[in-house]
């Protein structure tokens, strides 16, 4: 029952009825983000490569861009052959680098707080796997100020995202939220000489040994060994609640630093709470480092229940300086949706699929050749009032038309009677009755196609 | 007046007053699309460089693409750098190239006649000017048979696209029909031994002089003077209406071609003069021929009025083999419209704006800090009856927070009381009301943003 569209490697297409899906979920992203006031931007798929590249470690996953013709004539283009200077221009690889350039490049337009969405492909030149694609969907948002940014706006973020989230036909997914300073100020009260190495060290949890997490702590973050100890309890705390506070002053370090990252994680799990339901769980989870992201208060990242080895699908935090353009500087919070590595998994193994491969709720059948026209008129009557109608493409027996519609998953079929009676069969049911096209509807669950989970996916989460 | 987004030349980028309008279009033409059963797909933006360079005539406006770090180490990626020998990837600089290869490929798992819009992005290397750009959004649309396909689609395809462009905030539109049996009959009917350079000659119409087609039609296509000043003929007749066909006749040329060419183009002219309005006018012109594209019977152009300089914003046709896979050969119609270049100088001029820069219809003022959290309460109770709202992100003077509004054209702001009475202020008019949360909605036409015309650019259409 698996179907996949054929593909070049890492660069995955969808089916018609898989691609119902996926515009579904982008439809209901885009309605929460709206209900919230973000507001749509799109920026260019290429940047220069001197930006792409500020952040040293993705230079291995930029595809860079040429004209063909380059070299052959006049380079008018700015986008020339990129030898080992790094010059030219390259495929964004996240929405965050084009979006602090599109900020500088339009502060003067853009009114701050800037509450924007962005929905749009990106491209890494990774090795494929499951939920890892070259060509990939994001869907972010960011609250970007002018020179402050209240903290109530991490708040918002998590909130909108949770919410956003819950409306999604995927697995349980896990919202892990922690703060840079609320870890920061653990570690110098503990007596780091170096927050920066403790840091690293402890977002290596997931991949060595806790032994090993230790001796770097000690060894590379100059703490004692009792200290350690109280940094690796430290980070085994996760509470669906804001508990995570009490457990953490049991631990018996002090410092302004931690006082303030305890006050913004307990504000920001009370709101995102708030939103949360049996889909989206929210949880303070104080390992969560993203350590080689230049966050500097609440970070976030998202894991899908039972797929947690396709990595976190949704990550983010705050930024002081999402850019600065010397007079002014313009912090930001805001959290980015890997919609592909989210649906990907899921679209690939059979467990998301559309109703119907096809808009159309009604086909009209075509009794003769000489009634194409008064099937049109119908089908136009219908369409006025929103129901996505197809008049059938040849007049063959009625027969085959209603296998032309069953193999679309078209639910009704229209049979038009000279004498104007009539009838509309859902061929579901079989059930037929008499019906006028000005003022015959569908029940509204048949208007548009709906997603259907074969495994009932949103319960049972394991492939 | 006039704004514009800084950009990489010719890859513009919308401000989000002006990237409402284009999704408001996108939305638009989605909408009639999916009313009448065409099914969404969307293709990856890389195709082989042998497949994109098949037309042999698009090799320099191609965009190449390699891993910046292809060379350094174990090339995985199937994009290696292309060299002379055209291996390698490229950006797809149009939909109907991905089409043929997505058909092909899942030709098994299609129902046909597939009925498709494919709404994406495209990369030209084009030199930048107004109306054309190097990175660009197109809209299309097709109905692909397998084996054979009625000529029904052509009707279809027209009335559709004319029915989509003329829900859309542009000045008047033409969209001129012609066909190519019609043209090729007429040529073979009035002696010409090589009909390609005809369609040729007459295709060079618009750049030179008709002294020089007659010449090449009776040099190059082998007619003789008085035939040449036939097809010359034939080439300006143009009508809004089926009169073209009698025009036609009574030049005294006949060939069986030639009277399947009328019929067809009679037919997809009524058709799509049924649908015609204000905006989107239809004529018959048998001057186009869309020499250069592989098109074998009806085709399609459209133009913007006064903005005939930017040239077509939408052509198509019909064409008898699409893709063939050794099995069965895949005959298609369908029609492209390029959404930046019917935009991009709409928007880029001032002419085409939204009535407000973010989707938020209300903002809840924020009297007190403290207020904040009942303050979400009231935004939520309004955007569970899909209403956008924001909450002020400062309590700041009331003053301020409705200069907030103000600025990003957000017409409601709403005053919480604590004792329950609120009120909601509509700050365009000032007037003032007690509102409940749970119960206040505002008129449909404030739901989303509208898009406003400064100049009426949809009656009045020179730049």
């Amino acid at each position: 029952m698996v179907r996949r569209a054929a593909y070049a490697s890492g660069f995955p297409e969808y089916l018609p009825s898989q691609r119902a899906v996926e515009l579904s979920v982008l439809d209901s992203l885009r309605r929460t983000f709206e209900l919230h006031g973000f507001a749509s931007i799109e920026t260019s798929s290429v940047e220069s490569l001197d930006r792409l590249l500020q952040k040293g470690e993705t230079d291995k996953e930029v595809y860079l861009l040429r004209r063909l013709q380059a070299d052959a004539d006049d380079d008018h283009s700015g986008l020339s052959h990129s030898g080992p200077d790094h010059s030219g221009m390259g495929l964004h690889f996240d929405l965050t680098v084009p979006l602090a350039r599109y900020v500088i490049a339009n502060a003067g337009q853009l009114e701050f707080p800037f509450r924007r969405y962005q929905i749009q492909k990106c491209w890494r030149g990774e090795r494929p796997q499951e939920g890892r694609y070259r060509e990939f969907t994001q869907a972010d948002i960011d609250i970007i100020g002018r020179d402050e940014l209240s903290f109530d706006a991490d708040i918002e973020i998590a909130a909108v995202m949770a919410e956003a989230l819950s409306t999604l036909p995927v697995p349980p997914l896990r919202l892990q939220v922690n703060n840079r300073r609320l870890m920061e100020g653990f570690f110098l009260g503990a007596g780091a000489h170096d927050v920066g190495a403790a840091m690293r060290a402890v977002d290596k949890l997931d991949k060595v040994e806790p032994d090993q997490v230790r001796q770097s702590l000690v060894k590379d973050a100059g703490l004692e060994p009792e200290a350690a100890d109280r940094c690796l309890q430290l980070a085994s705390i996760a509470t669906p609640d804001v508990s995570f506070a009490p457990a953490v002053r049991a631990l018996g370090i002090e410092h302004p630093l931690l006082d303030r990252g305890l006050a913004e994680l307990t504000a920001v799990v009370e709101a995102a709470a708030d939103v949360a339901t049996d889909r989206v769980s929210v949880v303070a989870d104080l390992r969560i480092a993203r350590g080689l992201d230049y966050y500097t208060g609440t970070v976030f990242e998202i894991r899908m229940q039972g797929w947690e080895h396709v990595g976190s699908i949704c990550s983010g935090g705050r930024y002081d300086a999402l850019a600065t353009d010397g007079r002014s500087t313009y912090p930001g919070v805001g959290i980015s949706l890997g919609v592909s590595r989210l649906l990907g998994p899921l679209i690939g193994a059979g467990l998301l699929d559309a109703s119907r491969s096809v808009p159309s709720v009604v086909l009209v059948a075509l009794p003769d050749a000489d009634a194409r026209r008064s099937c049109r008129d119908i089908a136009q009557q219908l369409r006025r009032r929103g129901i996505a109608t197809e008049v059938a493409p040849e007049p063959t027996k009625y027969g085959r038309q209603i296998r032309y519609a069953q193999r679309r998953g078209i639910p009704y079929v229209w049979f038009p009677k000279p004498d104007g009676s009539d009838e509309v069969r859902d061929i579901r049911s079989g059930a037929q009755v008499p019906a006028d096209p000005a003022a015959w509807s569908p029940p509204a669950a048949d208007l548009r196609p709906s997603v259907v989970t074969p495994s009932n996916v949103t319960e049972e989460s394991s492939p």
